[in-house]
Parts: C-alpha cells; sequence; structure tokens
C-alpha cells in the first residue's frame, strides 16, 4: 500500500526527517512518499501559519495521484476535516494518532511542544480526540520548530521528566513532527512510552486500509458540492 | 469607531445582505464596512471551502487600513484564531456572537443552518463556547446557502418551531450569515428570541472597542513569528 | 436607551463607584442609572448575604419604572434567573458578562476575587457559562468588598501575575463589581485585557436592547405564576 | 436525634404530607419536625418564587432552637449553600438526597416533575450533583404544586412510564416535595426503584449526624463574616 | 436489618477492623456481619488484585443467607456491578459512599489512599461518581494496605493536610478501608470532615433498607441470564 | 510477531470466530493465536458473567508463553487494565480499539450490540475512552451473544439504519466480538464504515508492536506487587 506522508510546512530538511520516522514505523509491504507542499510557510508555530499550510495540504492531495491513505504530519492537525473531504483514503493527523495510541499505553500523558504559544492548540485537539484527563499537561522547550535537532534531545528529556512527576502523567506525547527522531533515543532515557506521531500515524494508516476502512462519505464528509472559487485559490475549485 | 465585517466568502450579493444587517445593528458613531475577499469560495458549505476561506480573509484584514474591530461573518468562524494574532483590533466570530448572547436570553438554544453536512461544524463550536446543554439541537434546513432569501422564511420558521418543540430549547440561533435577513420576521413569527450571528457580532465588536478591550497579546495570540511562505502564498510572508 | 444597574448590597458608596464604571462604559444615548436597594445586607461576602440580597433586587425592579435593560453588579450574578422573569427587559448578570467577553479575547482567563471564601462561587458561575479550561483560576486578595479603594490595585496586580504565570491564562476578569474602578489601571500594568463586569454588563445589555432581544418567554423564563406571599414577603406577591 | 425538616413555601397542607413521608422514613430514635416559614409563597414554581423562599427558610434555621441535622423539603433546593453556612448540623436539600441514593440503584434515572418552567432547574440540580448521563430525563406532568393529590398518582405513573421507555432510566426521582405521598404507589406500579427526596433527605441527615459529620467550616462554608443589614430584612444581621 | 459488609480482601484482621467502623456506625436495630471471601488476595493494590478479589466477593453473596443489604469494603469498589446484579438488597461500594456523602458536606474533597498506583482508580472513582470538581485531589501515603495501623495517623494527617491547602479542598475522604480507625482521630486533628467509606457505606445501605430501596431489576441489573461456566469457576453458574 | 487474541468467554466456536477475523486483519508476518480461556462464562452477557471472565483471562496470559501484544476479545474490556499490569506486551480491548479508529472515521459512530442490559456497559466505555459526542447512540438487537450467526445480518443492518438516521451518525461498531462475522456484509449494505473490533484491535495491536510501544510500566501499570492469594484462587498469587 501507499501512503502519502504530507509535512504542512515546506522546510524539505523537515519532511527528509519525517520520511525517516514513516519508513521506520511502516510495515512490510507499505511505500511511504513524504511530500512538501509547493505553497505555505517555512514552519508551523502560529494559528496563522497553520491556516495558511492548509491550502499547499489541500493542493498536495488533490493535485497527485490518489495513495492508499494519508497522514498530516503536523501536530496541529492542520486541514484535517478538509482532508478527509476531499482524499481518497482515510487521513490521519499525527496529534490525533499519539493521543489516540497514548490512551492505551497508560493512566494519563504530558505532551511536550515546542513554542508555549502552540500550547493552546495542543489542549484544543485533546479536548477534541480525548475524554477528560487524558491528557495531564502540556509543556513548551521553547524552542523554535526548524532548530530542533539532535542537541535537543537534552531539553526535551528535561521537560518531559518534570511532566510525569508533575502532571503525573505515564506516558509522553512528543508535540511535533520535527522531534519525530528523538523518539528512541527519549524512549530510552525516560523509561516510559514515548510516542511520536509520525510513527502512530503511519501504522494507524496503515491498520484502517488493512481493514478496508475509509472516512465515512455519509453527510458531513461527502465531497464537498461544487462551487466557483476566485482570485489566486480560482484554482481549488473542485 | 470603523467595524470591519468580512464575509469569508466570494459572492458580493451576500455580502450586501451582510452589510445590512451589520448597519442595522450598528450604534450611533459606528461605521460598518463589509468587504468580500479577493480569493477563495463562492459559498462556504464544506470543511474544504472553510479552510480555503480562511486566506482570502486573513489578506483582507493585512492589506487593508486597520480598523477598530473585525468580525467574520460565516457561521463556521473560519480562521478565528490566525485572524486574532494579526488583527490590530479584537475579532468577532458570528457564530460565537450569537452563541454568547443566546446563552445570556434563556435555558438553551436550538441552531438552524443550511445543509445538513454543517452540522457537525456548529457542534465543534458549541462544544468550543458553550458549556454543555446550552446548545440543545442542530437542524439543517438543507437550502444551500447562495439560494437562501427572502421565501426560505417559512422553511427556517418551519424547522425552529420544530427544534423549539423537539429540543426543549427557548431560543433559536440562525446559523448562517446569509439568512441575517430573515432575524426580524422569524423572530416575529415564532416568538421567542432569534439572534443573527452578523447583528450580534456587531454589538458585541462595539462593547469591545469601546471598553478598549482587545485580544490579549500574551503568548498564544502574539504576533506570528516571522517567516518565509512559499509558492503562491508567498506574499503571505509577515 | 435607560439601563438600570443595581448594586445588590446597601452601601451607597459602592453603587456610586459602579455608576461611575457603568457610565463610563455606556454609549452615546445610553442613560445608566445605578440604584442601591432598600433592603439587604451591606456587603455580599458570602452563601447567606448573597441569598438575603435577592429581595431587594427583585424589589427594585418590580418598584420601579422599567428599564430597557438591567445589570446586576454584584459578581456572585445573584438573583439572575428570578429577575429574568419579571424584569421587563434583558438581564445581565457582571459575572456572565465578564466571562463571556474573556472568552473571545484569548485562550483562558483568571479571576480575582475578594474573599477566598467566595471562589467556589466563582467556579460555579464558570461552569454554568463556560466549557471546561475557559476559566483556568481564581485567586483571592482576600480583601473584604467594602475595603476596597485605589489602594487595593497593588495587591490586585500582584496576584494577577501570579495568576497569569500559575495558570497559563491571558486575561484576566476582576471578580467584584467594587473593583470596577481599578480595572484602567491595572490593564495599564499587567498588559493584558482585564474585564470589569460592570462596564462588560453595560455593553452587552446596550448590544441586546439595539438588537431588540430579551429574555426568552417561552417556559421557563416566562412571568411567574400568580400566588399569595405570606408574612413580610406579602409584598412580593405578583 | 432532631431533624427539622423545613418546607420552604408557605402552605401548611404541603407541610403536613412532607412531615408525614419523613416520619415513616425515620429510624428509631430520631424526632422529625416539619416547619413552615413564617414569610414566603405559598408554593415554588418558578425562579423567582424559589429566590423568595429563601429568607423564610433562613428565617426559621436561625430563630429556633438548633437541630442536629435540616432538610430543605423543596425539590429546588433552595437556598442550600446559605443554609450551610449558619446551620448548627448539617443541610440536606431533597433533589441532592433523592439524585445521590437514584444513582446507587441503577444505570440512570428519570426525573418526573410539576410544571414543564421548572425543568430547567431540575437540570441544573443534575448538573451539580451528578456526573453526566446520571440524569437522562426530566418531565413534567404540568399539575401546579398545590394541586398534587392522590388523584395525581395516575399522571405521575403514565408519565414515569414513558420516560422509563424513552430515557432509557431505570429508576425514577419524584421532582416536587408534594409527591412524596405518591411514591408508595408508584413504585407498586412501576415496579423500578422510585425515590422521594424527603424520605431520601432524612435517610441522608440521619447518617450524617450518627457519623457526626458536618458541613467543612474551612472557608467557602464558615459563618458568614457579620455585617449590617438594611431594611425589612435589617433582623437577618447576623 | 442485617447488613453483610464484605472485605473483599482475605486478611482476617482487616475484616476485624472494617467489621468495628461498621458497628460503631451502624443505628439501632441494625445487625452488622463482616465477612472475609474464602478466595482471593490477601489486599488490594493492583487492578489484578481488584479484579481477582470479585469472585470471592460474589461468592460470599451467594453462598449465604440473604442479608437486607450488602456493603463492599475496599475503595476500588470491586464488583460493584456485577453484586448488584445478584444481591437480594442494595450494594453500596466505600467509595461511591464516602463520595457521596462528601458532595454534601462542603466544596470539594480530596482523597488519601495507600500506594500512588491506586490514585488512578480513585480518579476513575470520582468520575463514575461525581460531577467535575468534586474530587479536587488523590494523594498517596505510600504505605501498604495492611501496613496501615493507628502509627499511620501522623502520615495521613500530614498529607491531609497538604491537600486541602494544595487542591482548595475542605474534606477529606479516606481512600481505604484500612484506615476506618483512623478516622475519628484524623477528624480531631484536621478539623474539617473526614470519611470513612465503610460507616458512610453502613449509613446509606440502612437508609436504602429503612425506605424500601433496591437495585432496579428493570434491564441492566436484573439477575443474569443463565449460563453454564467452565474449569474452576464451573460453581458460579446461576 | 505474535498476538494473542484471547476470547473471555469459553465458547470455542466463538473463539473461531474470533480467530478468523483476527486473521483477516492481520499484516504480514503477523502469527494470531485465538485462545479459549479455562475457566469462566460460556458468554458475557451481564456484569457478574464479565467480572468471572476475568480470572480465565489473566490465567490465559500468565500460563501461557508470552506474545508480543495481546487482544481482549469482549466489548466489555473486561479486565483490560489487570492484564495491563501482568502482560508482558501491549494489550488493547476490541471496544476500545474499534471506538478509537471510529473516532477517526467521522462525525459520530452508533454501537450496535446484543442485549439491552449490554448497553451501559457500552455507554461507561465510550466514557472512558471518548470525549462527548463521540458514541451518539447505541442500540441493541436483543439477540443473545451464542445466538449471533449469518442470519443475524439483517437484524443488525436494519438496526444500523436506524440508529445512522436517528442518531445523526456516520459509522457503526459492532458491539459483540461475536458479530466479527458479520462486518464485510454489513459495510457492503450500509455504505458507512463499520468497525469489527477485534480487526480493528489486532491492528492496534501490530502498530503497537511495530513502534516498540507497550504499556507504561511507571507507577499505576507496573507489575502488581506480590501477595498471598487464598482458596481457589490461591494460584493466582504473582
Amino acid at each position: 500500500m501507499l501512503i502519502k506522508v504530507i509535512n504542512p510546512n515546506t522546510t524539505d530538511a523537515m519532511t527528509a526527517t519525517i520520511e525517516s520516522s514513516a519508513r521506520a514505523a511502516a510495515g512490510p509491504g507499505t511505500l511511504i512518499e513524504a511530500i512538501t507542499p509547493v505553497m505555505g510557510p517555512a514552519s508551523i508555530e502560529s494559528h496563522y501559519d497553520e491556516a495558511l499550510s492548509v491550502p499547499g495540504l489541500l493542493h498536495t492531495i488533490t493535485s497527485t495521484e490518489p495513495a492508499d491513505a494519508y497522514v498530516i504530519a503536523c501536530f496541529g492537525d492542520p486541514g484535517l476535516d478538509a482532508a478527509r473531504e476531499i482524499a481518497p483514503g482515510p487521513v490521519i493527523g499525527i496529534a490525533e494518532a499519539a493521543m489516540h495510541l497514548a490512551m492505551m499505553l497508560g493512566r494519563g500523558f504530558s505532551v511536550i511542544t515546542t513554542l508555549s504559544r502552540t500550547r493552546g492548540r495542543a489542549w484544543d485537539l485533546a479536548a477534541r480526540y480525548c475524554p477528560p484527563r487524558a491528557c495531564l499537561g502540556v509543556h513548551a522547550t521553547d524552542i523554535p520548530v526548524l532548530d530542533l535537532s539532535p542537541s535537543s534531545l537534552k531539553s526535551v528529556v528535561a521537560l518531559a521528566r518534570h511532566a510525569l512527576d508533575h502532571d503525573g502523567s505515564d506516558a509522553i506525547v512528543l508535540g511535533c513532527a520535527g522531534m519525530a527522531d528523538l523518539c528512541a533515543a527519549a524512549t530510552a532515557e525516560l523509561g516510559v512510552p514515548v510516542i511520536d506521531g509520525v510513527a502512530a500515524a503511519v501504522g494507524l494508516a496503515e491498520t484502517l486500509v488493512r481493514l478496508g476502512l475509509s472516512t465515512s462519505t455519509r453527510d458531513e464528509y461527502a465531497f464537498p458540492p461544487p462551487k466557483t472559487y476566485r482570485g489566486p485559490l480560482a484554482g481549488f475549485a473542485r
């Protein structure tokens, strides 16, 4: 099967990191194609960036060959509802994926994110996907997305330790696709489940495809009604 | 004071309806400017349309002279978080406005919306703005947005009557900016508060401006960090 | 339009403070009449005081000329449901008003209140008006209501700073009508939205009146069924 | 032990019904004193009535000899928080009592109340005392409080049967103290637990007294701070 | 009336402690029989122990003479739903009992438990029995169940003091049946209501029996459908 | 990898159905071993049955060779917490699995279950795993578990159609492992996602194993403290 993993930001190096994590997670017979959109922000660190990453994400889905499933590889799950309407297969967000898996691994999880301004979005997503008291805390390293690197491990691990103690959590969710390559080392250091949403989403996408499950087309997520689009977005008319 | 009321779709006739409702609601000394974006969908009837209305909305805010406050005149409140980061004054969504006012007028409200596929979005917004049991039902007329007209009154009123009885609600929220011109007649027929979000948002925007209140710039809603944007969206870099 | 702002306690000096804040918030053409009831407690610092402030509040509404709207200027929103049944126009509580506006200004708010024993009431009201995680904390200065003065600013600001940091909030709600005159100075010091419920309620009341909206008379908030009242309260029979 | 059961309305015949139910529920050695306040409404059928029943209730507590525990025998639980501050023993509301017992008897309960306008209050109390989905429905017979009589049984039973089927509930809570004398017959007809709050509250009050438990005096429910009261309520100053 | 108090663990000394607390709580005319099951774990300190305490609990109910009511004397409320299906009278768990009483005594309670690994179960039960913000904290002494003794008082009281301050609670729930004999002394030291679930459950059981209330047999809690059981559990077939 | 799929009831024919569904769902390289416990009820149709299925489930885990992951193939997710403490790999319940996948496929799901008395358990699990309004309804076919057969398809499909219309849902969760073999046909008839928990759990288990994730051993789900077990359960001592 083919899973397209779309990095909603336009930084190719980050797409490479995501691809590497996605491929490591994929089972035998699964092809991973990681894609950088042709338009949008270099990184997503605000609601503004997130909103403006969605056209590129949607364009990527509609302008390329169909895949069996799609992963949106940004922890804000940008454009998830819209993508579900137009994609020919199931669509999984990495926050969604990480939180669902985390709920099966313990009492409650803490999220380690990048800038403190993104914590609100993580709480919103936890409210969308989880019952109360599944997400027990959201903590920011204050490392900008594009500054994440293997040397960020120390900060992430220290903050995760604080979160486990302070929140009473027993699992860690990495709150940025750019942390995917820190997952193994963080797991080794922390001794609790550490969940990278990219890997989690690939696994969930494979499961849905294997079970023949895709987004319901009854009512809300049916293909959008046709209409004209104006201006620079005219090409988005379906 | 100047309030910009942005119609996130690109249908000028609908902008005119919105402008009329907004002006009728405005107090003395308030200037209303209703604006149609230069890009985006002719109407918003799916998550896809909604996501793709946001660039035009944001462009409208950043490419024109500052206003004292902004109203987003689509019941899905598209781009609300993003707009708050970049607008020089407070930003109010019409679903948000209608729901807040409705909560002060009775036990609980029902929403009358357009296509049934948009009901999920209304429930999501109710969960974001309200405690449980404030929104008691969401009902669809199944009239497409651009087909709304004065002759839609009969359908809207009949459905609202059903909603009041079935949901045990005592107020009606009109779930589309295109219903703004039905509000007075529906009120007269139903005998309960009927809330048009456009008028509600104008009132709330005036209040915030008069009180000197605007979006908090502490952390989450501060101006977005600068970065490059790629492709057709390059001009959105702040 | 005429808005009656009722101070449910019987301290005239506090009514004067409230009136001043209300008038500063009112738009052109709005008349503010602040009223002290003829019966009730000198201040409201317990559930007992709050319950016993309600007869005076209701008497004020029914024994004076009708207004276009009413504001209940105590942060416990005493008698709000009852007042809605008998008032000839919409009724707004100041906690309700402040919380609704705060939800449009950021991620979440903290409440700064007077005595620590009143914190529970603030949490109850947040549960009534807001979704989870809108109110992120309630903190007490432990200054009695009638001891509030311009010199309380320092305590209020210090506690608000602590609340913003500790709760992760980005707006402050002043939890007592007697703090209304501290709002401008606290705003200047804190750099985040500081919301005085008196001003907020006046703005919301104006909006409702201008839009022709008042409490639903369908079922729950219809005028009370007539009946006899016994003893010193006999005059309350409607 | 002595339990004072206060009927917050001023109809002596209803106090007699309440007393009878309370005595039947009391264990050996428990003295029940049912009391009609000297002031207040003849029945409680609106928020207005409920608010104005509270002074009489509080006066009853403070103007008579102390009891070991107090029951507030109106399903709206009027003045419960205030009574807890001033009563020398624990205070139980009958809605509270009935709902707590109902939660130990099955999956979920339906409330059968009097006028439809009182349903909102029942929902509010369920939200205060219960987790979601404990109260599964609230239904009104539309029999005024003072018209309740043994002949109301048929209506109550028919509505309860509808509620059990429609709500998927498996227990019935009687939503008015005036229904206390219907409890045994309704139980016999319905074959499910039918809970009269008066009896429930007496049982809970006995339990609290026997265990030496009373309202916490730490902070919120401590005795109210002293202050002057003005006008006809001057005598309420503590 | 006869109340059987079943200690779901198999340590006779703990049954004796429980019996003593239960008898002290019982009213005149109530017989308490405390029982140790013939099978199961010596103490309950994990989900594994809890699950394996249930067969012994159920066997105790079905293999002995009927009682008027049953108490499950372990704070995890093991087997509560199952016991309700087969017991000839009402069944009360001690966590359930303690939490219901605590909600009538103040703003919110903190639970003091044994091992930290049991805190999650306490939160789950609070979510089952209570609305949000009734349980304000769960704290572990880290004393194993069978090490509890009168000398544990100091630890329990110190932790309770911390909980009251840190959680803003005003009542304490003892989170283990083995703490029953600490209740009086802890109450004396703390000056707030301290609730022992064993005593609370006895009181509630007496109330239910006196009111003629037992588990609903409509649908969910009806006697289980008959069927065969295999292997060592064959004797459990009903 | 080896996944053990444990049927908590003791009916071998049902284990065969489960095994077949599990194998069809498994990816390349995954070995499925479906197991019937040596003790326990022939089917699980009550809380009593469910509680008594847990010893056999736990015994199955501890008495056989370790697997890479475990699936509990009964829609009540019996013994899930206990199994997580003792299993050497991750453990997934089929209700949990089905609900998590359903949340990624649409607006909300309805559950189709067997006996009406099991509906309460489904609601409890939805509250444990999902945010409000994810599970929109639970409906019973009233077919006993062991009477499920291919000929049950018609009833299941008819009830599912009713559920989709009545609940406003857009996906169906099959509420019994014994319905696993109806999934493909029901999907074909209904045209919406139909989720069999057995298949879903196998997919999730594979994902967790591939990602190296297992239950957190920090605190709550660590291996249980050692202790003696009495009587017929003595062999359960760890």
